[in-house]
């Protein structure tokens, strides 16, 4: 203690935050927003506290979720061949509150519908957003506005949720996020049946914020949205689209439901790319900071942050050292695949990792890269997604080694994940919960049963 | 839903549990029973709830643990090199109050003592034990009655124990654990003293059980005890320990402090051994259980459940399997180490794993175990140690590729772990803390200022 007193003193973790969210058993519930980190296990969580601190401050800096971290929610599917959840599973567990087999959207192991918190949101008059970086049709957001039995029909997910209509409206009234390409298609053109109906169409930061219709379809990338440390100022930030969904949202005086995704920490796990998984966390820690600022003005809004699953078995330190060295995660200046995208692209892979990276590499380890380039531009002409991940791969190396990073798989785990939750209510989330309960509470948020003694599947336990 | 509907209703988890502490924030502690599953990351809580359901519940079924999980822990220590904790600076934390360098029993970084919540109790009068299922001079329960520069002085740690008295007295009435060796010396019978003292002292299961004196001195090993799947009816188990440490304690009308370790999570997780981490967890569990019926009957007892740090990297599935097989473990009748131990003795390998190991192994299986022999049974001339483990490794690895279980380092990790609570005040503990808002809080609680106001070093944050 001796050595840091000053800092140990304003570092000290507990209590405040946590009664925030304990004085909140009673008080009435207008609008939910339900926030997932896609793939943020718990130490993506804990990670990203070392990484904000970066050893200056001792570590003892707390991040936006600590305030309100209330408990765990158990995330295994049901299904008949793997007891590890993908992300269409745990969506729809979330969202409609059955476990379901992995790869299903909104549907039960029968195949029947399943009905979403969104979707009974919509149904009781509410307005209703989805806001996600991946596209606006990946899993998670899936689960709460479409039925399909598999997440690989993202076309038929983005003609859901035009065409599953509720009481003859749409039933999401904000879309933001990426995947142009799965509204724009040669047989079905969703963009412009969107906008027909009254939607405006936006597709990068300046025509968002200029924006100011009620209903919205913003697309701002084929694909996924480039990952927070290397966007450019067209693209807004998870915080942004977040901010932007509220403000429309709520106009309406019955309130609304809003599910928003941090989707690319899943993906950064999925490729062991640490610098990738930080930069994802800082993108969700920003938009959860806007939905917790709007909740405290608002006075009737619960915020509920969590993860799906844990991705790639990540350890904050490996191979025997006692020591997690954030400081080279915090001198990358883009993520190693921007690096190898530009590799493959200049074929300088000197002068790029030279650019983009603030400590000296070793002559083996710009050689490992190299290695990999001319096989990989032979790949490139014909599958892009595999030659960025051939030159990533050793990019991605050098940072877990500088940094003493660990993994254990470039799939997902199945440790239980954190559950924040702020304003009234959001003690019915706390201990130890499964990720079914989720949507159970908020069913009842939504029916205005608001006390635990109503919410019926929980009250069994 | 569909497929398991009759479990899913009895296995759905939050809510009542959780409710168990959030209902006591108020009452009197009379009594602190501590409880530190060393290692026990969040990996390892969550796993052993698949462990205990094993396929057949469809993973639905509750730990001990799980009704009263309440918030986490940060770890990390004040070290100058190294941000990931060891089990003494943690256990100094959580004991004292104090963040300090690795290696420190109950010492600060300028190598002052630092008082320990077992301390403080007994100077107000209270009775106090410590159990651990590794030599009751390692770190963990060091950090509660010693002060050394470094967890190595084991010797020393054990004379602590004897030699700092409080108000003449001695300060640890119980004493139960491993390590006779580090009691019975050349130099020094702290055996001998301790009974001329009025101490008891047992060796076995046996004689502990027909015991009856206040204070005892339990040695059961000459270092750490047999994990439990190895254990004999000889050696008693932590539940055992914890028992009848609570019967001795609560004879005391002023109440106790008991710390309670399950000290080998962590030495299975150091070994990459999935198998002794299961075993341990069940034990730990047993324990905590003890503690928890106490509580329960006793109305003013406070019972707190948490990890040091986490070990090993532990991953629930890994090398991009969606499955973690918990069946492969179950069917492990022994530790690999103790496997390992009688192939060393009696040379024969595949009928010590088929004596074992109730599934097939392959033929390369068996020769990756055979190979080591020769070679470990020459250094076992030497050092038993390095012996068992060579044996040990590939036994583990079997183990883990049957689980599909991942690991990234032999040493420690930082997360954060879970903390667990119940009895009066137990929400005191809740949310996001740091292990030294542990001994900040029972101060407290000791002093008899229970309100979370009363609690200066949490009040500021």
């Amino acid at each position: 203690m001796v050595l840091a007193m000053g800092t140990l003193l304003t570092g000290c973790a507990s209590g405040t935050g946590a009664s925030k969210s304990a004085s909140n058993s009673k008080g009435k519930v207008k609008n939910v927003i339900f926030m997932i980190g896609d793939g943020m296990g718990n130490s993506y969580t804990s990670g990203y506290r070392y990484y904000k601190a970066n050893g200056g401050e001792r570590f003892v800096s707390q991040t936006e979720f600590d305030k309100y971290l209330i408990g765990q929610q158990a995330t295994y599917p049901e299904d008949p061949k793997q007891n590890v959840t993908d992300s269409a599973s745990a969506a729809t567990a979330m969202a409609a509150g059955v476990k379901t087999y992995n790869n299903a959207i909104g549907l039960d192991n029968d195949l029947s519908d399943t009905e979403s918190v969104l979707e009974r949101a919509k149904k009781k008059g509410k307005s209703t957003g989805l806001v996600a970086t991946s596209e606006i049709t990946h899993a998670t957001p899936a689960g709460y506005g479409a039925h399909e039995a598999t997440r690989k029909s993202m076309d038929r997910i983005a003609d859901d949720y035009f065409d599953e209509k509720i009481d003859g409206k749409h039933k999401i009234d904000v879309l933001l996020g990426g995947g142009s390409k799965l509204f724009e298609r040669d047989e079905r053109n969703l963009v412009k049946e969107f906008e027909k109906d009254g939607y405006s169409h936006v597709t990068d930061k300046k025509t968002l914020e200029a924006d100011n219709s009620d209903q919205i379809l913003g697309l701002f990338a084929t694909g996924g949205l480039p990952k927070m440390i290397d966007r450019t100022d067209e693209t807004p930030s998870l915080a942004d689209m977040t901010d932007a969904a509220i403000k429309r949202l709520d106009k309406n005086k019955d309130g609304f439901f809003l599910m928003v995704e941090g989707s690319q920490i899943d993906w950064a796990g999925h490729s062991n790319d640490i610098v990738g998984a930080m930069s994802e966390m800082e993108d969700f820690e920003a938009a959860f900071k806007k939905a917790i600022e709007f909740a405290e003005k608002d006075g009737e809004t619960i915020v509920i942050a969590t993860a799906d699953h844990s991705t790639g078995g990540l350890s904050i330190a490996a191979d025997d050292v006692y020591n997690w060295d954030t400081k080279p995660i915090h001198q990358a200046k883009r993520t190693p695949d921007f690096m190898a995208e530009e590799i493959l692209e200049k074929g300088d892979v000197k002068k790029t990792l030279k650019d983009y990276i603030e400590f000296d590499l070793t002559d083996e380890e710009i050689a490992s890269v190299e290695k990999t380039v001319k096989d990989a531009q032979e790949l490139n002409k014909t599958n892009n997604e595999k030659a960025v991940d051939a030159v990533a791969i050793p990019i991605r190396k050098i940072f877990d080694v500088h940094s003493n990073t660990g993994w254990t798989t470039k799939g997902h785990t199945g440790e239980d994940v954190n559950v924040y939750a702020f304003g009234p209510q959001s003690d019915l989330f706390k201990g130890q919960i499964e990720n079914t309960d989720q949507a159970k509470l908020i069913f009842g948020l939504i029916e205005g049963t608001n006390k635990k003694e109503d919410v019926k599947d929980v009250e069994k336990k």
